[in-house]
């Protein structure tokens, strides 16, 4: 669009992050008017036939990108995690039942807590014993039998931990909190009861949380629960009881179609595996670098390590700043350094990181 | 921005609606990037300094526009103003309290029944037996003594009504769903314990609700609803408790800066008479047409009238679309035309419209 090349740092924010240049270049182009529409995305009815179509190519190409099945409901839904951490146990843990937490950080812990107003919890493993620098292994998993759901954690921001896989938690569906790192590789959502996720990590922008629910799992709330905050209504309304985020949905849409075009969630996780190798092998080659997470936890999207002093992460994080490398400086509560690299950073970044760590490390190692 | 005009219809949309053209164009322009910053406002950090800024102007050009004092919060929430139907009561209504609501219409009535959930409601006035042609006269309102607050909708964008000033409800502090009518005039917000609004009538784009709620008020709310629900929460984070939908906020305060730059409100509310004034008289110049609403009860924002026929309806609607007017059916539950003509509607669209009615009329008339 614009005359002039747009000069653009790279973002290793953790969130809201990166999106795809070419998502940005597309809603640039057609922010004022929409080709054949006459209006902005902004502008138009979020019942109009034009959003219609936005709004079921987006649902459709998060259902092609997953495999998710008719046996659940894609939900267009506000508030962030926060609000999930509500409405899940509003939804779905009755009276009478006990839920399961694993607590993997401070996010996981937050869900535990806002559930504890609404029902019985019962954590079921935690690793803050190690600061949770790791995820559990199976056998520290101790479910409860017929538990209402089991609610986890798929990525840990700020410590930079991520379950390598999904774990087996006995019958109960289990409730996933993948905001930080939904579609960075394939996710067999058909297998969980109910995944949710902001989506200004690796979805699109802020504004919009994303829910995948088993169609059953909808009918268990109480009507006495606000309407908004009932998954059943959304379902029932597809998603447009009120007026939903219509520009956040539409900048999904485009990451979805994106993510179709770079080959999938098989390519993607290919692409994050090698981003993520390049750095840990960076974090790793002597010891001037120290991984914050167990290796065998790290995470795929948020690489967190430490440097021998204070003052030289200080340094780090200021002199790459100027360098163009932008938000290193790691989570308040652990300290040191996080490169979040989400679907959409580019392998430039990860490079012009590294080659930036090696001479920092050749000036001051 | 483009080197080819870019064609826009006249979008008479009740909401999502249209917003100011320099607003669209500046946020096209600085997209990709934000001049100075390297990244998008889709991807910064909402703890970044950058958008701490972009969240102060927005809240101080507010706060100007509307001489709202330190007495009160602004609060930037999401999930529109159903579940402020929700918030309102949960926040503000005792276990043993009762609250007043204004029946005008099929939002304030869903405002109502939802409050029901959380407390005692009385309803108070209601026009639904004049099928919310018009507002209440003032000695048909029966306030509850000591109500824990009084509800309202200040604009009906169904029938097309409008509350010509706010009414006086006695003590109780008073909460106005003001959704399709914000900024629309000055208003004395001052005076009121809470106003609501979801932005995607005259403050921005879908996806971002406001509230200005008098600071006691918040504090009224037992801890034990959903923490996202929280006034108080909200409150005491300067509306980023979690991640806020950054780019609606963002675009608010474009649509704040633009409000300061067309002269503030009472401008807006010159400009805004003026508007509806022209479409009133084009309805009552002959019988052709005829308006819904009760002329003391017209609003400013939804001007909607009838034709003699439903054939002449249908055939109205089409050919205006067809002639760049988009967007002129009313509401299904009231059929006829309905011209939505919020703050950044233009005057051309008005004099296009009037223009097509005086044709029509002496074609079909």
């Amino acid at each position: 669009m614009s005359s002039t090349p747009t000069h653009r740092v790279f973002n290793f924010s953790a969130g809201p992050a990166v999106l795809p240049e070419p998502v940005l270049q597309e809603a640039q182009r057609d922010l004022v008017a929409l080709p054949g529409v006459g209006m902005s995305i902004l502008e138009i009815s979020h019942r109009s036939a034009v959003f219609d179509g936005v709004l079921e190519r987006a649902e459709a190409d998060l259902r092609t990108l997953t495999g998710l099945g008719d046996d659940h409901h894609v939900l267009f839904l506000q508030g962030g995690a926060s609000q999930q951490f509500a409405m899940v146990p509003m939804n779905l843990l009755p009276a009478d039942g006990v839920a399961d937490y694993i607590v993997t950080g401070s996010w996981a812990k937050k869900a535990a807590v806002e559930a504890e107003k609404f029902g019985r919890v019962n954590v079921c493993a935690t690793t803050e014993a190690d600061a949770f620098t790791r995820v559990p292994s199976s056998d520290e998993l101790h479910p409860t039998p017929s538990a209402a759901y089991a609610h986890l954690t798929s990525n840990n921001t700020i410590v930079g931990t991520q379950w390598p896989t999904l774990p087996e938690v006995g019958d109960a569906p289990l409730v996933v909190d993948a905001s930080s790192d939904l579609l960075c590789r394939p996710i067999d959502a058909n297998r969980c009861g109910l995944v949710y996720a902001g989506a200004q990590k690796n979805l699109g922008p802020a504004g919009l949380t994303v829910v995948m629910v088993r169609n059953d799992l909808t009918e268990r709330a109480p009507e006495s629960i606000p309407t908004m905050l009932r998954y059943a209504v959304a379902a029932k309304h597809g998603s447009r009881y009120n007026t939903p985020p219509v520009f956040a949905i539409y900048l999904f849409g485009l990451v979805m179609r994106w993510l179709r075009d770079m080959g999938g969630l098989s390519a993607m996780e290919t692409r994050n595996r090698r981003k993520a190798g390049v750095l840990y092998d960076a974090i790793d080659r002597t010891g001037f670098y120290r991984g914050t997470a167990h290796p065998g936890s790290r995470s795929l999207m948020n690489v967190t390590f430490r440097l021998p002093s204070e003052a030289l992460e200080q340094q780090f994080v200021t002199e790459a700043a100027a360098a163009g490398l932008s938000g290193l400086k790691g989570h308040r509560s652990v300290g040191g350094q996080r490169a979040s690299i989400y679907n959409a950073f580019p392998e430039a970044g990860v490079t012009a990181l590294v080659d930036f760590m090696v001479e920092f490390e050749r000036v001051h190692g």
